[in-house]
């Protein structure tokens, strides 16, 4: 049965990229071996990290500008003690947005480091719209926030300047849209969005803002250590970081941002358009906030929902159910969902 | 052409569980899904977490015992910082036994949280044997050590008493031997030698020795933290844990430790016996420190190389250059490494 996978993340790849993996987990470049089972060091698999790194900063427009990127381990949630650790000054200061679960959970790391900042938070409202019109100070050794919030279906559609550093964490957003990414000196996502499986974390970082906080840092935690042994100073994850190079591979092919901008735009618009015209739905984020990515919605007649369903499992939609703090439903709609998975979401919430 | 994987590391896993492997990555479970594309929080993934877990403890010997199994990320390396964090007492010490280089890089990370005192150290005679009757100081929070030497293919028999803590990196020889695994109180060892693929790190702890420290720990390195979420405070890398999930499966069927070490013995016998009979070869290692895990050999007459390398690269032999360290040769024969791949390679030896 064909699904139709609305997963918030792991989620839906592109059925070539699965297949090529599962390829490569038998026999790898006709090295008639696993692509788990070769030395990282081999030129085979070195060409794969370089290659993943190249395109990370082809797609984001960001070659030759003093940036680098890593393919690390532990997720999103290491980067919230890597940033502080690398970025905040001894006796400095940092600046977040409270966008969110995550970017409390970030902020709750830094805290650690030194004094932090909540800048604006949305809470009030249940996380439901994006603050604006917040000061950073200017003393701040940097600026965190979150570009897209999974859970409550927010998205920064722009970022503020600030004097200090600007960090941002993309996990569920990069590679979805164009930006101007040469305004950030640092952006880390989980991979297991847009980008690949879970399991490799990729750090975009200018390598010029590092080595300025006078701290003893741990080897792994040091961007400046992977920096130097070219994202290998220890075994990387070699599966995820393949998988993540054949979905850059993909995004590349298909016409890179732009071209998945648009298409994004189309899914996006396909469903909020359903949720505004059906009064058996509303949103639950601001409209102006809504994210491309993460659409939340609620059935305004809750006795209606073992019928929705029921009529969504029968069409092989899945992984819609909404995240606990804010109920209803979650339609993740990443890169690789064909629009034609919208439609057939979008057909039961009309028959409905 | 049949391949013989001697690598180091990632390293030859079982045929079986990369058939499963490819497999799940197109459907698991028959979800119509592939692994890498469904929630960490979904049943069938759940499932697997706490039966990887289970089978840990299981093959140890150390249920009920207060012990947990964890799955994390970060390699080996990222535990040389996470054990001073969790164990190193403000203002206390540790002790550690420098047996190579991984040991150093160990101790190294240690020494941002406090005293290290190097009990004793092979580094004399290039890492070549295993230092014995050194005396552990009674203050050291914990005495730590390498069980196995990947590089220099020495491996410990025996593990002293301390009054501290016992903690061992065992990331090269982890599930191939049997042992009284209560005497540690914690193990770690990244997974690509015997467990799996690159990308996940287990960890095995007894729960009572945590909390002790008056440090703040940051949530990702606080073992306490993901003992509480399960081994899932953030997305894990799923991939990795269920291919080592297969392969600890693949293991108690086989009959568990006492089945692969009788096995790993015969193998190494094989190779050893061959390298002491035949007068082409000596080996690096100590006679009684000899590793079953990774054979370090020379040839006595390097003119023989280029005649010898050719042999093997016909016969399929793959991944036996040493390590720049030791120079020669390394044949690793972790655990799915088959007797028929060793005789292979004892076959060419007695060719040339």
């Amino acid at each position: 049965m064909k699904k139709h996978n609305f997963s918030a993340g792991p989620c839906i790849l592109p059925q070539e990229v699965l297949q090529k993996a599962s390829q490569a987990v038998l026999n790898f470049n006709n090295l008639d071996l696993s692509l788990i089972e070769i030395s990282h060091r081999s030129a085979d698999f070195v060409d794969v990290m370089e290659k993943a790194r190249a395109l990370v900063l082809e797609l984001l427009g960001l070659e030759n500008q003093g940036y680098t990127a890593l393919f690390l381990q532990g997720g999103a949630s290491m980067e919230f003690l890597m940033t502080p650790y690398n970025l905040m000054k001894q006796g400095g200061s940092a600046a977040y947005l409270d966008t969110g679960a995550w970017s409390n959970k970030a902020l709750k790391e830094a805290k650690l480091f030194g004094e932090v900042n909540i800048v604006a938070s949305s809470k009030d409202k249940n996380y439901s719209y994006i603050p604006k019109g917040y000061t950073i100070p200017k003393d701040a050794n940097y600026f965190h926030c979150t570009s897209n919030n999974t859970i409550y279906g927010t998205q920064l559609k722009s970022f503020p300047k600030t004097e200090g550093l600007l960090v941002c964490d993309m996990s569920s957003d990069i590679f979805s849209r164009n930006l101007d990414f040469s305004q950030f000196d640092l952006i880390y996502a989980g991979a297991q969005k847009n980008m690949g499986p879970a399991g490799t974390t990729l750090v975009v970082v200018k390598e010029d803002i590092l080595g300025k906080t006078g701290r003893d840092i741990p080897s792994m935690l040091d961007y400046q250590v992977h920096i130097s042994k070219d994202s290998m100073f220890n075994t990387p994850p070699v599966f995820a970081v393949y998988v993540s190079m054949l979905t850059l591979q993909w995004l590349k092919d298909l016409g890179g941002l732009d071209a998945i901008e648009k298409i994004n735009n189309e899914k996006a618009a396909l469903l909020y358009n359903e949720i505004d015209q059906n009064p058996l739905f509303e949103g639950t984020a601001a409209k102006e906030d809504r994210s491309n990515m993460n659409v939340t919605f609620l059935l305004t007649d809750t006795s209606k929902k073992e019928k929705f369903d029921k009529l969504c499992k029968e069409a092989g939609i899945n992984g819609i159910n909404g995240h606990r703090s804010v109920g209803g439903y979650r339609a993740s709609i990443y890169n690789a969902m064909p629009i034609e998975s919208v439609q057939v979401l979008v057909n039961k919430m009309q028959e409905l």
